[in-house]
């Protein structure tokens, strides 16, 4: 089992098998990682917030629950998750959520420029990313609808792992958003679990 | 001012130019709307819930709140809403929907198949059909997360009013799902208002 680094504000993409799991840790805490998953047979299915609200009729999605496809089909299921606390209402940060947030700060492509940049290989051109799966990322909901970013409250080592339930293009990165970090900016890491290794 | 009725179950598509305002009324009250909206120059940018959660900074979106585009443009702003609640997490009912929630019932191509067909001659794919802002739609989300579908609270006559903030293609249904709209199937009614017509 090797454990692969994403460096602070970058990004990574890589195949994912139907069966394998993915563990994406958080070694140092309080950092975000996005997540983006498309069918490997065919890059227009894609990760959907609004299909998985849909289906496990929860906005708060930790272990037992699925992430769902835009064409009503299973993706990844979360089995084990010791950090509890992940946001899919976002949509990745960019060079215009930098500019609108920040702009007293310089401007970074951000997770979305990150994941672009890494994607097209696979034939996802930049339209085609949707809201990703922000795991660590804290985001609650006052009962009025109003919703804030606040630091996450993952400690160091808090991981996610989720069984792909078809062939899958991951997109997943170190995040780049001051306000979802908790004002710093740090790796994430990442391992790749074949089912027979996971039983052994 | 014509006003156009969307028969009970069925969609429309139509352009909306940069200027007009749209409202869309539900004449009998408790009867969802699906609306979808993508740039008239380049279907590839859409309307995303991601994008306007993020830059409205509430799920609970009224009068005062603009929809965004994944290209982080304003598409739309609400500039008058009688009902007042409005869901945008939850993408449009289908054929799976319906299999899922309804295995009793015939399956219907539910506001997801009517979207597809009304907005195919503007070259959207189904692919291309994102979580639509789902007028009158009653979706509360409890504290631990947890949503539900409830009737909505919309009363006969009810509307919303959106100025396009760019020249638009208009998807907009009369929704097909049990729980959505109170058990039974009711029809909507929109118009177009050019600026000066409602000057005037």
């Amino acid at each position: 089992m090797t454990v692969t680094q994403i460096e602070p504000r970058s990004g990574v993409a890589f195949r994912l098998h139907e069966g394998q799991t993915l563990r994406v840790i958080d070694p140092k805490g309080t950092q975000v990682s996005d997540l983006l998953a498309y069918s490997a047979a065919d890059v227009r299915e894609v990760i959907s917030n609004g299909r998985t609200f849909d289906y496990e009729e929860t906005i708060a999605l930790t272990t037992g629950n699925r992430l769902w496809s835009n064409r009503s089909q299973p993706m990844l299921s979360i089995v084990e998750d010791t950090a509890g606390r992940h946001d899919f209402l976002l949509t990745p940060c960019s060079e215009a959520t930098f500019r609108h947030f920040y702009p007293d700060q310089p401007v970074h492509r951000g997770c979305f420029g990150n994941l672009a940049e890494a994607l097209e290989p696979y034939g996802v051109e930049p339209d085609m990313i949707p809201c990703a799966f922000n795991l660590f990322m804290n985001v609650p909901v006052a009962a009025d609808g109003n919703l804030q970013v606040d630091p996450p409250t993952s400690r160091p080592g808090d991981y996610i792992r989720l069984r792909a339930e078809m062939d899958l293009i991951i997109g997943l990165t170190a995040c780049s958003a001051y306000a979802s970090n908790g004002g710093s900016f740090k790796p994430i890491q990442y391992e790749v679990e074949t089912e027979a290794a996971h039983l052994s």
